[in-house]
């Protein structure tokens, strides 16, 4: 890695700085005051690179209406609230974060809900809320909704995800007719479409629209543009035989960002051009009216806004092989604060944020405290072999994934989670105390 | 899947039946009447099952303080108190493992402490209660620990974990020189040696003993015997060159379980047999006394104890090429409540245990309700087709990294667990509610 006293402007937070005297900085607060104060590991949000990726993406889609924060990547109140005074739209995927949502004052009219495998509690909270769209994953679910709106005497607005064939997958598209996954209902099969008859049939459902998404991690608009290709064939057909025109086309998430200095983010204004460029051109191509394009970014929106600070514990050099060694780096957290690298094998930006580092560089892994070999942060990286016990190391792009699926492995407390903007530091969520962890117990 | 109305004995709790009218019965307790009573997702603990399997492995080796319960594994003040009455000793693996034991009355010095990262305030806490020994891992953490044991006054039992350079790894043992991983110290590179001799000289450590850990899910003696004999080098060295006779040889835990039909556990009592043989066999051909064998099983003692209820929710059969169909099942869980398969592509024993299905064999997936198309739980297996909306379905095997890893993900609520004995059921942990998720709000 060169250059390891850098913040590399791709990968690390808009106002993260590193100070003359070596200290990094968020938003005008080092992150050793964090650290001393609220302890550590310690989640920090920069709540301007939030809002203005929020911004971003509005402006590149038409307006933040058609932006919908999709809620897994990370939800609190807070979250909730940024992102309703934002204007963008919001996506729910389980009933309780529609609960957590509505508890925050978000507008039920501008969130939609996802699943698989919504339960009749969470569709039954939908039409009773007034949620803005649901999006139907399959035949049952349509089936229940129908009745469930139509016993509370409304017509559902919903969209039906449709599995367009077209899949991002570790960097590279692959386009096929069949789509062996949970998610949607296939445009090859027919299903897509019995499922759009039903949905413009039903009493008390109000077809919108389709949805699809084609993965995680996308850099360009090239799937995103087959898969609205694709499905748009749809929109012919459901205008052509139902008469019906639907006015939205929710192409998901899946927007890119670097996680490593040796990535690139997706340039949002660009793919965004090129994708209503590319719905515009189709639909006119086909003579129907263009839908409005909308977007479920998460992790593009939250993920760059946030690092986490871990501190240095011990450090050992093994040898693992006869002329080889690697230094290892233990972090006071671990697989619980960020299951992404064991999970998926995810690579993250690290660095000393307490000083400048100037050693040799060396062949390290950064480990957790976990009693599991595989607790690893980073895997392999060349770092100076300087960085030492009581210093504070910090991951870049942690703010999407990270707390959002935190966990009590080892009975660890989740740490606490804070925001900063303008010089100043406000708690979010705090850490978790023995007593947290007993609660519930009977 | 032959006989799906079956349940393998060696896979499923030890008090696990089917009645004549199909319910799956767990100590006399109906399943259904759980998820009637507690919900779905529900993690059902046989209590029997648990104590006979500690029992089993204080027989196989030579009393129950041979035996240390891993924490990690699953903890609870009901489960700290189940291995205390059994006279079990137990490990932990942090501050908070140690503080929850504490509080469920367990002895401290019936404790061992584990970790590659142990922070000063856990093994200040360790020579504060009178933790019975302390698994050193680093040389950092030697002198950190014989500084604060001398400043208490203190002489604190230690033993030094080692890296043999075997490691059992998805089923195949491998034995090299080095070991390129976070725990311990290298027999190879004279690492072990340098501590145990720092350890020896350390005014306020008392070296009671070397400790190794192969891996995990290991299913017969071989690699256990093999890191034995390389660890007992070592003691042999530390008897003629520094006069010392440790008295404990702690071989950590891996003993395999059978998480599906066609696997077969270790068997305990052979494998204890073997093992036993082999470091007596060994400690008399180096001329020294053989110390005690101690264990650590955690996955091993709870693991099989403990099933978790999901209800299916909705169904669908996907063409996923041109002359195949999977039949997706869905289920109110997912990876919230057991990582493992998308963490480790483990696999699971799935049952309906709500009544009997006989339908056609057909290419399953069992999925879970999160957003995210890796939420997996089953992958593949053929099941009868009628499994369906309202069905209880239950995986076996998951009592360990199980509730233990569990996340809040999508802000699912963490399940409830209890406990069942002779007819009666016992709440061990209440469900989350939405109030939970929202308590470290700021």
């Amino acid at each position: 890695m060169s250059d390891f006293n850098g913040l590399p402007p791709h990968v690390w937070p808009r106002n993260a700085t590193r100070q003359e005297d070596g200290v990094v900085t968020l938003a005008g607060v080092p992150l050793p005051d964090i650290a001393e104060e609220y302890g550590t590991p310690v989640f920090i949000v920069d709540e301007d690179d939030f809002r203005t990726r929020c911004r971003d993406m509005a402006a590149a889609f038409g307006g933040p209406a058609n932006v919908h924060y999709a809620s897994k990547a990370f939800l609190t109140r807070t979250i909730a609230r940024w992102v309703d005074e934002e204007e963008l739209n919001l996506d729910v995927a389980s009933e309780n974060e529609l609960s957590v949502a509505l508890r925050a004052g978000f507008p039920a009219e501008r969130i939609t809900a996802h699943g698989n495998n919504k339960t009749p509690s969470f569709l039954r909270a939908c039409v009773r809320e007034g949620v803005g769209h649901v999006v139907l994953d399959n035949h049952g679910e349509l089936e229940l909704l129908d009745l469930i709106a139509r016993g509370a005497g409304k017509a559902q607005p919903v969209l039906i995800r449709v599995t367009p064939g077209v899949e991002a997958h570790t960097n590279e598209m692959i386009a096929t007719a069949h789509e062996d996954q949970k998610f949607g209902l296939s445009l090859a099969d027919g299903a897509a479409w019995a499922a759009a008859e039903a949905a413009v049939r039903a009493e008390n459902l109000e077809l919108i629209g389709l949805h699809c998404h084609i993965g995680s991690q996308v850099f360009d608009a090239v799937g995103f543009s087959l898969a609205a290709e694709r499905v748009l064939g749809l929109y012919k057909r459901i205008h052509d035989e139902l008469g019906v025109r639907l006015p939205k086309l929710d192409l998901g998430g899946g927007y890119g960002i670097a996680y490593t200095a040796d990535q690139r983010p997706l340039d949002v204004l660009s793919v965004a051009g090129e994708l209503l460029s590319a719905v515009s051109r189709t639909a006119e191509e086909m003579g129907i009216e263009a839908p409005t394009v909308l977007v479920e970014p998460g992790r593009a929106i939250v993920g760059p806004s946030t690092v986490t600070v871990y501190e240095v514990g011990f450090t050992k050099t093994i040898s693992v092989s006869d002329d080889a060694f690697r230094r290892y780096v233990a972090v006071d957290g671990g697989m619980s604060d960020n299951i992404r690298p064991a999970l998926y094998q995810a690579e993250y930006d690290g660095r000393v944020v307490n000083r400048f580092v100037d050693g040799v560089e060396t062949a390290t892994r950064i480990v957790g405290s976990h009693c599991e070999s595989g607790d690893i942060l980073i895997n392999d990286e060349l770092y100076p072999d300087d960085i030492t016990t009581g210093d504070l190391f910090a991951t870049a792009n942690t703010g999407a994934y990270g707390y959002a699926m935190a966990s009590n492995y080892n009975l660890f407390s989740r740490p606490a989670v804070v925001s900063v903007r303008a010089g100043e530091v406000t708690p979010m969520l705090r850490r978790e105390t023995v007593e947290d962890l007993l609660h519930l117990e009977a």
